[in-house]
C-alpha cells in the first residue's frame, strides 16, 4: 500500500472518514494482490469471505443465465467497491468476478474484519460514520442535480409528503414557511411564487394545511418538462 | 412501535434490509418518544449519545452563528434520520436541534448499540450491508439521472478516469469495448458513434489505449448542454 493506494481507499465511502490508523486496523497487513488478466476472483454460489477495493484496472461481475450465457451485471474500476454487502452479511456471492484487465486490488477479509469489530466495535461505528457521510452527500447531490423548477420541486415534496397515490388529501406542514423553503434550497419568496404557479394545478394552503385536489395530477406534473415554470 | 413505525424504519437506509430482529436487537425496547413543537432535543456541544429516525412530524438542525443568529443546517420529516454520524463517531452534536411541529421521534441509543456490537459483531456488520445496498442505489440514481447524451457520458467517464486536469492524457480501458457499454448503460454501437462523435473534440482509441488531446476541452463539453447529441 503506498501513498496513492491510501488515497483511493480514503475516497470509498466505508473508508472516507476513517483514520488511517482505524483503516489499517480493519484492513489488516493483506498486502495488495495483483491480478492477471482473465483470472477469476470469485465464484457464483462460494462463501462471500471479502470484499474488494480496486486500486487499478479492471474487474467485471457476471451471472451465469440458467441457458449458459453470461450476463454482466457490473464493471468496477479503480476506486470502486464491490461484494462488499455480500461480505458483510457473510452470507455467497451472489455473482462471479472475473479481472478483465490486469488489476491491484485490496482485499478486505470478513473474518479478520469480524474479529476486530469484536475486539473493537468503535471500528464498525467509524465506518458506519463514513457511510452515514457519504449517504447524506449523495441524497443532497441527487436533489441537486434533478433540475425540477421550483414549482416542480414543490409539488414533488409535497407529493412524497403525501400518503396517497390519487384523489385528494391534505398534508400538514411546518408553519414556519421558511423551514420548507430551506429544505427546497429556496427563498422564502420563491417558495410563495412557487405555491402561487401550484394554485391552478388543485393546490391549496390554510395555515398549516396544504390540500391537493388531485394527487396524480400534480405527479403529472412533476414529470412533464413541458410544463416547468416558464410554462406559466 | 406499531407496524407503520417499523415500515418507516425499514425504510432508511441503515435498517433498510435488516431483519426485523436485527433492528429491535440494534434499537433496544426504547418507547417511541413524542415531542411537542419549539421542544430542544439536544444541544450544539452535548455529547453525541443517540441518533434519531422520524416517525412523524419536523425537526430542524440549526447553528448560532458568532453574532447571536440562528442558522437552519437542515429540516428533517418522517422517514428521514439526523445524527447519526456524530453518535457513530461518539463525539459531540455539531448542531442543535428543535422540535418543529409535534413530532414522534425513535431514539437509537448510542451506548445500547455499542454494547450490542460487541456481544455481536454481526449487528453492525448487517448495518454496513444495508448502508452499502443504499449506497450503490443512490449512486446509480445519481448516474441515470445526470441527463447527459451518450457522448457526454462516455466523455464524463473517460475525464473520471484521466488523473490530470488540463493538457493531455492517454487512459486505459479493457479491450473489450462491451464492458464498457455496461457500465454506461449503453449497446455497443451506441458507444461506438458516442466515440465517433467525441473525435472532433480531439479523442482518439488505439485498441486499449484512449488519448485526449485536450482534458479542459473535453471537461467543458461535458459541462455544456448546448454540445449534446444533437449538436453533431
Amino acid at each position: 500500500m503506498d501513498t496513492s493506494d491510501w488515497q483511493i481507499v480514503r475516497s470509498t465511502p466505508l473508508f472516507g472518514t476513517v483514520s488511517q490508523e482505524v483503516a489499517q486496523s480493519l484492513i489488516g497487513s493483506q498486502p495488495v494482490s495483483v491480478h492477471r488478466k482473465g483470472e477469476t476472483l470469485f465464484q457464483q454460489g462460494e462463501a462471500a469471505n471479502a470484499f474488494f477495493v480496486v486500486l487499478g484496472g479492471w474487474v467485471k461481475l457476471y451471472r451465469v443465465t440458467p441457458d449458459g450465457n453470461e450476463a454482466v451485471v457490473g464493471v468496477f474500476r479503480r476506486g470502486e467497491t464491490f461484494a462488499e454487502a455480500a461480505m458483510f452479511l457473510g452470507g455467497r456471492y451472489p455473482v462471479s468476478a472475473e479481472v478483465v484487465t490486469d488489476t491491484r486490488l485490496l482485499r478486505v477479509d470478513g473474518q479478520l474484519l469480524r474479529c476486530r469489530i469484536k475486539e473493537q466495535p468503535e471500528l464498525a461505528l467509524a465506518m458506519l460514520a463514513s457511510a452515514s457521510y457519504h449517504l447524506k452527500s449523495l441524497v443532497e447531490q441527487i436533489e441537486q442535480i434533478k433540475l425540477l423548477s421550483a414549482p416542480q420541486r414543490l409539488a414533488d415534496f409535497l407529493l412524497r409528503l403525501s400518503s396517497v397515490r390519487e384523489g385528494s388529501t391534505t398534508i400538514e406542514l411546518p408553519y414556519e414557511k421558511a423551514l420548507i423553503a430551506n429544505k427546497l434550497g429556496m427563498k422564502p419568496e420563491s417558495l410563495s411564487r412557487a405555491l402561487a404557479k401550484l394554485r391552478p394545478l388543485g393546490v391549496s394552503v390554510d395555515r398549516e394545511h396544504v390540500s391537493i385536489v388531485d394527487v396524480a395530477l400534480l405527479a403529472r406534473f412533476v414529470e412533464s418538462s413541458d410544463l416547468g415554470e416558464e410554462g406559466f
